[in-house]
């Protein structure tokens, strides 16, 4: 319970908030539907692709930059954060997701929002064909962050925030055709709740990306890498990365193991 | 006022100028309107991102590469620049701007200068819509750029000259359809010049970017990693590279605390 | 012999085939032609690329990433890794690309289909031709993984993964017209298993990247930077990268020199 | 005289001309009139980026991959490498352009050859005009190439191929329309060799592109990092990234201010 009276953990928190409501205010703003040049599928990619890696490189270091229920569940699945702040984090992304919505509906001209480029399932895809396209998309992308940000490696991770952000590109490439692709709960739900517009299917970008990022956790952190010896050392990347002052506070009411 | 007159201090404002200059001829170029191909907001928007990312990893290390007087507006309200490189700064970037913008306009042919890529307004969105975009999109990057040179990391930073480049290419790829995308005054204000037309909206350019990048500062700098034990280590970035040779100069003129 | 018997070997395998796997799936999938827009070469091309990319960062700590046969027997024909290593690390591969392009077929709507992306010859290329484009291009391809993991290099390699994603991109851009480009035979042998439509010139595409990939070997390992004084410390990325904990095991199982 | 009789310096030879044998090969591979999809400029000033960028990454170690003449001269001229390494560098990608388009001409069938993309001035530009665009492209270039390279940076270059190839890709982003964009004699070279096509305007790039990379060069090496303190220690990468092994030989013979 102590971790989450610290200042740290608020400032964590505030920055799941502003990330996912860049991102989502960045990423629907991209698939626009303006008259005068329609967005192109790789635009639309690459849009929420580098958002996410913008996002990445300025928050990784305060919070983990997760944005993404998907990931924190899986974090906290892989043994990495608490509960509590698995909790807070989700809440904040799903927050800032309506915030970041709510935002691009009220500065896009009325003839643009269309349906603000809200999830949904292409006329002949099943629910089941788009949940195994959630899954796998999701699951790439979730390994890949655990990869990046695993600071048991040494060496030649190159830029974490490039390679996460390009593997969210990398899933929009297939996933726009199948679904518009969510791999994130939360960019999902933000534009639903906006235009009040639940589709039948919505529950596809809810258990899709969980169960894709779930099993990249259970894969990576119990299977391929699984020394247990310094839980709460990856995801909390803001001590993770050695910022020299000031003196490194008493670690027990950040560790999760402990709360 | 012992800094300006330091050789390192002429050579980081000419860089800024010569960044600017280089930053405006090569993004407006991007959007001329040759009748043979147009160019598609995805190619526009890597030219302005990958123009940045370019200037940023040739002169980070010697000016910090703002290349922008949102930029340096902003790294003064988080105290890590002194007033007056800040004024020397954002005098060479409207200058390079103008100079940037005269010489396209000199090499394009007529028929196909068109406005010179000037900004303005989407003839649906109104001034305030457009300061809203032009706030979010400046202050994503300006976090970025506050993340990737904060030499208080000690790692997983990747490349900050691609980080913040495709950083401004994703505000593009949203700010095109709204404004043309400003993000930054002096590549507004360099065409403007030029082609002597001020839109009634050019004011959103100066203070969209300025109060973004600001709002930026004060949370990175004041809320976020707020240890302010090493002011003009971050910003000065070629100082804190260390160059191995000659021995460090006495800091006294260079550190703006004392200026 | 002893070297498959370890967990760390079973590990490798695993991911090699996993890898090939999402790098199928993804990289056909880019490609299926939906009749609401068709996909450009560009953003076939960059899912390609990035899918390779997100694959070697999240897997090259485990077994080297290569995803591909003609690497995995020009690492072998390197010296690099033992042939039980190149022979388990072949089939883990095809067999996952067969899963991949399965899956894939599984979930896409029957109209979209198309021929899975299979490889082909341009009309109006003969084998000959298409041959010698195939080991160019994987050639450049094998030449940037050997720079790019060689850990005797001790700066400048920036980020491997990117580097070796963005090669696969590279040859794509070019390759496509030619033969729908392979530079990878797990790649063309997959989706032609699954639509059993093997062309007559099915063989290019095992021959041109073996034989590509094979030189560049010859090349870098033998001739550009010959000190053999550390076999298996390049390819075996696991060991390379130090992953501090648990103390490292007795070296002998793995050297293939001793196989 | 001594550096070109060692083993080092035949190597470097050898892997700038295949280095621009490669770059040119694709570069204009990927420029050629298919009738099925004509490339659109994003997508051929990314191969040319690209293929720079493997390039670098892949013999930067070796002979710090120039691939350029403009290059090799404004190191030069910057004091960097020796004049016979100049002259040997600068014959070796000649021959290796040639090669190149002589490659891609026997590869391609013949109603799609077109005319081997060789550069050619816009029909609304003076040589005059060209020449400054030219020059301003080939000088952002070059600065790219000097910061990323330069060995006395401690940090934050990130990976120097991937921007140094983006720095060629951006290029060509506004080039293009302009010249068919060199920034390199030895592209503009190769397909007119191979073509017999030598337009008037030919002496364009060749003056352009080495008048813009020794602008960069002098401002670079004498003006903005002017410490002379390590010649040869920079563009010599291949010393400059530590091999540990074997030991250092005496470096006389390499010292291009003994040569």
């Amino acid at each position: 319970m102590r971790e989450i009276l610290t200042l740290a953990f608020a400032r964590a928190v505030s920055v799941e908030f502003i990330g996912t409501l860049i991102f989502v205010f960045i990423g629907l703003g991209s698939a626009l539907k303006w008259p005068s040049a329609l967005p192109s599928i790789l635009q639309i990619s690459l849009a929420f692709g580098l958002a996410i890696g913008t996002m990445v490189q300025a928050f990784g270091h305060i919070s983990g930059a997760h944005i993404n229920p998907a990931v924190s569940i899986a974090f906290f699945v892989g043994n990495q954060i608490s509960f509590l702040r698995t909790l807070f984090y989700v809440v904040a992304q799903l927050v800032g997701a309506i915030a970041g919505a709510g935002i691009l509906y009220g500065v896009t001209p009325a003839n643009t929002r269309g349906n603000l480029a809200i999830n949904a399932l292409n006329n002949n895809t099943t629910p089941g064909q788009a949940l195994v396209v959630e899954i796998l998309l999701t699951f790439q992308l979730a390994i890949c962050i655990f990869a990046s940000t695993d600071n048991r490696r040494s060496g030649g991770v190159g830029s974490p925030a490039l390679s996460i952000g390009l593997s969210v590109a990398l899933g929009h490439l297939v996933g726009i055709y199948f679904t518009g692709c969510s791999m994130n709960p939360a960019r999902s739900f933000g534009p639903a709740v906006v235009m009040r517009r639940f589709s039948p299917a919505h529950w596809v970008f809810w258990v899709g990306p969980i169960l894709g990022a779930c099993l990249a956790a259970l894969l990576y952190f119990y299977v391929l890498v699984p020394y247990c010896m310094s839980i709460a050392r990856i995801a909390n990347v803001e001590r993770a990365e050695t910022l020299p002052e000031p003196p490194a506070r008493p670690k027990r009411g950040e560790n999760p193991s402990s709360s």
